[in-house]
């Protein structure tokens, strides 16, 4: 594992840190005693937590005026996979990687494979590109890919689709996340109703094609790129066509995928209620698909989405499980510090909604006591966790404070002086 | 028929403005023809055509900041019953009428059907109202109706809805709209999942009273009154629940309830595709539940709510039918002339999408002539089909200008000595 | 002060908590220490914030829809005033109480000052209505006060405005809020333009009215009870407007009445920067002027608006003071409840902001380290203050646990006897 | 002009259409005479109406997911010059060629400006880039431009703007417009008001340098590229810049900049009454920044923009102007033909908007007269003025139907021949 950092400068670093987090870790659990919680229970949760890494997350991203390079970018799927060890490495919450074909494809997969293993990582879902047009590629996706009207692109699209499924296999992986830009850009250029018919018989193919121990997980978004009308806007539609598709297909949700103004974790219960529940993209946003670090913007969004999976959880028993990884862009930030900060957030809104007093809220809610109600999920969600986030990854092998530990270590400076520089927009899928 | 205006006055409003209709007619008739287009067609058509009045909105509506009542509102369902005649006689496109219980609710179910009758009017789909609650009322409806925590309260607002279905058979109507504002102010006040539960059990018990001949409409919100969490808040919600429900639940959509930014003629096209599409509440709006004049904010996006409808008619053919109503506030107009003009909008909208060459589009979106294609559905759009409209009013009896022929008829003045001024809001349901 | 909760209930109250929160203060003491952070300072900033409270928040809400009662309410400003000085007996926050005209009118303005002088409050700014008619009016407002066509509406609303300042001066008020509903419902209704103009002529005279040592706070809402154009619609107008009056009138930012995706902390910084920044109506929505319980909804935007606040205190010294009140609307919980805890949610905002290290926070600025500068923000908000909170409030006389030692004193319960139940909806200002 | 459609094709093509023409134009001077309207006026009106094109519209845009790329794209400043000739020949609408720099940067402007003469064109406002790195470029933008922490970076801003002051006076330009990416992506980033302090310091230095005819326009987005707070974000923050800049400094308007809901025809009234409307980027959006083709979404708006444009000409007499320009992305159509059409899209909102009839709906207004208010502007927006757009532009010189006679003239496939495609994005500034 000589790509990682070495494990000696992290217990240096957690050595320095250890007193100041030990008192504040029983001061924390003098106040929860207090309240009657047990905060090893909590920390024993935090310890298990885990989200996914985009492969893609780890280069810095742009929008569509510019992309500002940052420093020792990785250049192909192995370098991807050396940064989220580093992420992995320190927050100890980051075990999956989830790749993006055909910009993380290569031929051996098998080296991929161990090169994983070898740093303690698995494959999380595999996702495929329809929103593109490659070099060399038969039929444009300019007018649509699931949905086109041209039958070429489309079955070039289910295509590709089926061989993310064989690399995916290969890899570990068991699932495919299918999302596509699909749409119009003016009123008449689709009809909007051939255009889910046609892609509903070509996910009728894709589904076809799943292993038994897949799924597949359609990932909506209101718009961008199509402007005016996307396929696959909302979770209504993400939910009819799941439906329509049969027991492996699941919804997917991004929280940045939203029209204004939508309640999110009310789609998070809706969806497991009807049992479609499949998994998420975590990041945050204020106006549309901003893919901003998760909990940024709206971390009390954040913990109400986790409620509802705690909730979700209770009722559903062991079986109840979602796929969650990050997306994000990180366009003005070191994308692994971000995601290192981002996996902790998202693990900090787990541990916060695992504190609700679910019990009482019950009460409150039979009661009609709407007060008290509301207090019981503020109560939890003002509790600082840091110490129990910080104690569950000392204890597990990470770093008290990964940036610190990150930043100390040198590693961005290392890499940055064995992969120089590409100008303008990389092949390997960082937007 | 007493309370109409007399037909004589019409006769004579007419007279005045037939030869400029002729003329304008004649015009048009020529500029289509060259289009290809046969004017009589499109006119034998919006004859046909008509949209359900609501009883409540022939009264001034209001905010809940207030209410600045208008002269000569109606008191009664039989005042507003004369006012819904009214304008159905000059717009020949409004005969029917949808009553509000307990608003409109009357011993006497055959004097009203007989009133109904002999105004050319029948009645539409019937609404129930567990919003508010009602003097002498046993169980608040403060913390939600169907979906409350306590089981009084919702076997009471399902008792409700069954009593409105037994109104509406007595009078002839063949639906009831269940529109609820349900919900949470806070995060924590209800269980999100468990409502919906609870949701689907009382309407499985309106369901089951159901005559075989009825369907019953559910109609979502975005939000108010209810501002964190809506419980039927979105399409998707509306479908699944219309799902479980069975064959006799279809979804209703009001143009006014949606997220910001939402396309709704997707949503139309959704519920068509499968098979939920019950019917419309047609108003216009910028920023949330407006109730504004329909097409007085955005009449491109009515035409294109009936260019999906034209869609769904071509390919289900003379099955496919939809309850279609205004549901308007008119707060600083007179009622009768909103009514008026907006039935006549909505009528232009479904004249403009009869217009669409539906060969020529789908050529376009084959062929993926994007600017063609688009433009196809503008030339529709921006012909302007007024002496169409005026001429299939005049041919079945109306009157060429409606708002001038019921101000010269001055209506509004003998009413308004007829039915003196109450303070404040009314009882009626006029908010 | 007979009206108010017995005090010794309040200190047995406080005696049954005060070990725990001792435990909870040492042990946040210990933490905030080894951030550098000296808690005293905290609390004593803690104990000297104040907030004002609205008369007509302490009566229940409702939605143009529907209003659910609840038990003793307050019948007159009398009534109110005993409400808002048993939040301010156990808060220790809310000091000056904001009335509303004519709600609140009474002929006997020393009585009711000296009524508030024996509960320890003082009159904050007077707001006045023209929003509404009221019985026996001379001119609707209709169709606009401020700016309607009709010349003596306009004179009668402008001198409403002065009786309003009138009687605040003699209530010992320094300030006047304006807030219109006047605009349009459809295009075509208003000249846009003529309005503010027609507007400003009505302030220059309300402006000419304010004695020396007067502000008038101008109040934007972006919609409703205006559907199509509110004529004050945005902080733009409002700025626009208040240059054009001079330096005594200020802007008001409603956190309720901007669009949505709007990022109101920098309207904050905008205002300050210009100099206009005139104070707050705090509250929280996720839809519109949802009027909800402070920081309910999104908890970290009200601190990023007192991260503002700090921010602009810092650079103008002393100088630097706004007006703050509460205006919220609660339907489905007691006032009195959701106003106690709004207050202690916006003192937790506002020391949540003095714990951010704006040394740090600068340097981490200065030299783009983007993520550093972020997580000072999110350390500070993630700090769980409210043992400061309840030590403050305990130090200067007040409830450890506000809400809980109300209901312990039983005093919805002793008001709803004294405070018979009323029908419909209030005259006394309460929507 | 060798590199423009030959003529006699045009006349071809007209020849054609120009009796159906000379029939629809009759029946429509038949209705409008029938309502007082001459149509003649509203011609010689349509002729004169010009709005200016982007050069960087002429190349096919994209997103940040993918560009699509078309045939015969345009590969530098004099490519873009000989298609917007082309859409000027056909149209007689688009004098005016807006470039942006460096993209359209050349060394020899002499030669540039030539070319433009030849073709009948003249050079609109200039725009400056520095939301985008050059290759080369000594000082990242990546943390800001204008309002970069570093001044080094700040001066490079300033200077680059200074030289497109240089270039675009010896291209004969009057103007320069600025708009800047700068803001954050993080609560924190920046501080909101050092940052506009900054900005407006640089744009003192840019505004010194503005030639005695010249003026600047500030043009302000809500979001993207920056995704929580944008430095210039709205048109309050805009109309302030431009304040305290001086007179030479005036707002720019673009359709799709504001937040969802916004007024955008009330902004337009709001800047011209306070005297700092300086003019628009034309496009529509349904979400962001969609740059869709001009009335392609919601038609209405834009007639109720050129509504306020009239009232503002009617108020302000002659001295009233603004510079109106097209800045759409065109990712899905032929360039050109989006160009073309969306150009008569804007000219055909002007005549409806010069056809309302401006003292009936005074007299509406003044009598609150709601409803025909409303009607007097619907009906200008329904008349269908196309036969007066296709006879003004035969008169001038152009095309009845301008895209028809680009497709037949096949002036794409030339083109398509004599450049041949680029891989990837464009340096020539088409996103």
């Amino acid at each position: 594992m000589g790509t990682l950092i070495d494990q000696a400068l992290v217990a240096e670093h957690n050595a320095k840190l250890k007193a100041d987090l030990d008192a504040d870790y029983e001061a924390l659990a003098g106040s929860l005693s207090r309240r009657g919680v047990d905060i090893e229970t909590l920390t024993a949760q935090a310890e298990k937590f885990a989200v996914a890494l985009p492969s893609w997350g780890a280069g810095t991203g742009g929008t569509r005026f510019a992309r500002f390079p940052g420093k020792g970018e990785p250049r192909n799927v192995f370098e991807k996979l050396d940064d989220c060890a580093v992420i992995h490495q320190l927050t100890r919450a980051t075990p999956g990687v989830s790749l993006h074909f055909p910009w993380d494809k290569i031929s051996d997969t098998a080296e991929l494979r161990e090169k994983a293993r070898s740093h303690g990582l698995y494959f999380d879902l595999v996702n495929s590109n329809t929103f593109q047009d490659q070099p060399g590629q038969a039929h444009t996706y300019k007018y649509g890919s699931l949905t086109a009207q041209n039958a070429a692109a489309r079955e070039q699209a289910v295509a590709h689709n089926i061989e993310c499924i064989e690399l995916g296999r290969a890899l570990g992986s068991k699932g495919l996340t299918v999302w596509i830009g699909d749409g119009a850009n003016f009123p008449g250029q689709n009809n909007l109703r051939g255009s889910l018919e046609r892609y509903l018989d070509s996910m009728r193919a894709i589904y076809a094609a799943l292993p038994d121990d897949w799924q597949v997980y359609i990932e909506h978004k209101l718009f961008e790129p199509a402007f005016y009308a996307t396929t696959i806007a909302d979770w209504g539609t993400s939910f009819a066509c799941a439906q329509e598709l049969g027991p492996k297909a699941k919804c997917l949700v991004d929280l940045g995928h939203h029209a204004p103004n939508t309640n999110i974790e009310m789609i998070v219960a809706r969806l497991a209620q009807f049992g479609k529940l499949g998994g998420f993209h975590f990041n945050d946003s204020k106006y549309g698909d901003d893919d901003l670090d998760s909990g940024s913007i709206n971390p009390f969004q954040l913990f109400l989405v986790f409620n509802e999976l705690a909730d979700a959880a209770q009722r559903e028993g062991a079986s109840f499980k979602t796929a969650n990884m990050l997306d994000q862009s990180h366009n003005v930030t070191d994308p692994i510090e971000s995601l290192m900060s981002s996996a902790v957030e998202v693990q900090r809104a787990f541990v916060q909604a695992a504190l609700v007093d679910r019990e009482a809220l019950r009460g409150f809610q039979e009661s009609n006591d709407v007060l008290n109600a509301a207090q019981t999920l503020k109560k939890a969600f003002r509790t600082d966790v840091s110490p129990i986030l910080a104690m569950a990854r000392l204890r597990i092998g990470g770093a008290i404070d990964p940036v610190a530990a990150y930043r100390s270590a040198g590693y961005r400076e290392q890499v940055a002086v064995a992969r120089p520089a590409k100008a303008g927009a990389s092949s390997s899928g960082i937007v």
